[in-house]
């Protein structure tokens, strides 16, 4: 998608160690005006595959979500975050390492809101080694939820979480797909 | 708003200890055509202000705030979470104590997102004590940026946060205002 494509070329900021800062209209300051255009833009990707509900994850997630899910006439319904373990039995859990973060997040949907009979749509803002995607795939599988792919902002090629999903059989279309940022230098996958 | 207080009556549940749980369409699962309805109305109540920044905090926060941005053109930044005090100067940082999770979060807004000129709305899913509001006023003020009012969906007007900030000057908008818990029978200010 040019549009965050040239977002990302223009505002982006690499900072060194792999790690690509886009807090300008992603991840602090949210650019609503872009994120309609990546609803639409999903929503052309996805049309016809029936989503009845659109999946993410705290924090970041959150407002692309919700303007994604105003396309498709759906709900979202947000994974929370906790250390703690010991929540009860109305959650459908898994663990998540965030490379960013440098810790391991347990993930947790409550069992009233993701049900055997919806049709999910995954979406987040990066898809890096794929550990938050691989999370929230295994909440869907163990509520009997259909995932009918995965729409990602940036998704870093080279670091192959995305194409091993894919491998899977996962449908992930990222809006920006990075092949390298080598020397800070940001290539784009074809 | 009758839209969201047919909605607690119907869907919020009384969990004791002055709790009420929403998370079915405010901050778990997200009813993002609700949402929507609530965005009208904030802007309906602060048009002519000019507002150019919504700021929130996340995570409940984040979705409302998106979708109202959409009815007043303008972008969302979303105050971080922190347990760190050691991230540098760039950012303004204010304490907020959090009655529900019983602990003291440092939230952030970097100052390249916030400046004197700015007209803000803060909007946020609930207002009790006013410990969230409070810390988001004071950023705002850290950075000669201009508090318009703020868009709260849920107030618990008897807690008193609401009218300590109302009787600072501040304009507090709540969607919806509820008066008493007593026994688990919610009751709304006219």
């Amino acid at each position: 998608m040019e549009l965050l494509e040239n977002k990302i070329i223009n505002e982006g900021i690499y900072l060194g160690n792999d790690i690509l800062k886009v807090d300008g209209f992603l991840n602090h300051r949210l650019d609503v005006e872009l994120f309609s255009e990546m609803g639409k833009e999903w929503k052309r990707l996805f049309d016809g595959e029936n989503v009845n509900k659109i999946l993410t994850i705290e924090a970041s997630g959150i407002g692309i979500a919700c303007i994604a899910a105003q396309y498709f006439g759906c709900d979202v319904v947000f994974a929370k975050k906790s250390k703690s373990s010991n929540i009860g039995d109305d959650f459908y859990k898994a663990s998540a390492y965030s490379f960013t973060h440098g810790n391991t997040n347990e993930i947790m949907v409550s069992k009233n809101y993701l049900t055997g009979t919806d049709r999910v749509l995954i979406i987040d803002d990066f898809l890096a080694n794929g550990e938050a995607l691989n999370a929230l795939i295994s909440i869907c599988k163990q509520a009997g939820a259909e995932v009918v792919g995965c729409g990602i902002a940036i998704e870093k090629k080279y670091q192959g979480g995305g194409d091993a999903l894919r491998s899977k059989g996962i449908r992930i279309e990222s809006l920006a797909m990075i092949s390298s940022m080598k020397d800070g230098i940001i290539e784009f996958a074809c």
